[in-house]
């Protein structure tokens, strides 16, 4: 047994609590997440500072816990810790957001459009790659496989979502359907076109798939998740 | 060397994410801290959200990072860790300013300002004691020493603090001199008036001073801490 679920749990706080704070008036402003209003919207906005502010905490406290019966040790339970701080911190998630704000309704040029996408939300996945390989015991090799399968897929994610923002369903997408070109945000279809980002969203696909080539058929799941994660976009 | 450095930094970080986040105008709606403009009205108010979230994790990566030369084990490094983590979530600093919000402009008992108090600024003070302790190698019996000393120091400093809500100057607070009063906050001096909140916060200074007779000549700093905290609200 190790401690790959409470790992799990936090990985979900953060991102949780990312998507409370990105909701705020003074952030993103939106009213539904998930077909559902915002946590402002239901608690008033204080109570959503404070339950992200929480979240995030909470997913260190969670993180620093000896598991029952785990068999990790304290060194590598402060290794994964860190990775995943450091992919929900400046250098990560929150440096992402802070450049998607300040990005808003300017022109941007595609550099800025990919460290916005590799920080904001690639960050997070390469980080709970990283920290399931640790935690289940991942040599040196298949650490680096699932690094780059990590890196590629984060990636296709965001062109995926970016895609489905402007051809998707509503249900598909969990909030409004051409929110980002309503709000001015760049994205890789309003940069390289519809065509020319399906392309690199499956370009992206077949990377992270190949590099999953020296896990065998234990990366079964991987490679089905990429593929679900670019081909709804179609 | 161990690793008191670090987590100095880090406590200092928490508590500068805390300060950013209450100024909100959504929190407390303060212009000014330190005799400054806050975050929000120099850098607008996602980047001040923004900045918080970014110090709050900074906090977390420096106290999971091993520090050069260190002699602390990578356990005691995660209990370090966690003893600063559940102080400043949603059982420790969030959970206190959560009821401190829920509490403005209604009429509050003083468990209830107790709570606010031990929660919102004690319960940080408590844990860097304690992550003194344990990175300077205590033994349990200096580190429930410290324990003790740091609960009573905490109320001690708050109670102070509101004490010279009313009775201070500017330069000394920090803040606006009333500023607890014009909001409505339920204080120590409001409920039990000015007299008996400065013999508690003096029972408190004693109570503190008197945790510390085990650790003899070393604790003078302390002693000499709580003192002043106590007698610069006379």
């Amino acid at each position: 047994m190790t401690s790959v679920l409470p790992a799990a749990c936090a990985l979900e706080m953060l991102h949780t609590y990312s998507l409370i704070h990105d909701d705020l008036p003074a952030m993103d402003d939106d009213d539904y997440r998930r077909g559902r209003l915002t946590n402002h919207k239901v608690f008033g906005e204080a109570t959503a500072i404070l339950a992200g502010d929480a979240l995030l905490t909470q997913a260190f406290i969670l993180l620093a816990a000896e598991a029952p019966g785990e068999s990790v040790s304290a060194a590598e339970r402060l290794r994964v810790l860190q990775i995943i701080a450091i992919a929900a911190g400046s250098l990560g998630m929150v440096g992402g957001q802070v450049v998607d704000m300040e990005s808003e309704t300017k022109s941007v040029e595609l550099p800025i459009v990919e460290y916005i996408h590799t920080h904001k939300t690639g960050a997070l996945i390469l980080a709970s790659l990283q920290a399931g390989a640790i935690l289940g015991g991942a040599d040196n090799r298949a650490f680096a496989a699932l690094t780059r399968y990590g890196e590629c897929a984060g990636l296709a994610f965001q062109i995926a979502d970016d895609i489905l923002d402007i051809v998707g369903e509503q249900s598909q997408l969990g909030k409004d359907v051409g929110s980002d070109v309503h709000r001015g945000k760049a994205t890789y279809p309003a940069l390289l076109g519809l065509a020319e980002s399906r392309r690199r969203a499956e370009e992206l696909r077949d990377l992270a798939i190949e590099a999953l080539a020296p896990l065998g058929t234990k990366a079964e799941p991987l490679r089905a998740l990429v593929s679900f994660i670019v081909d709804r976009s179609r």
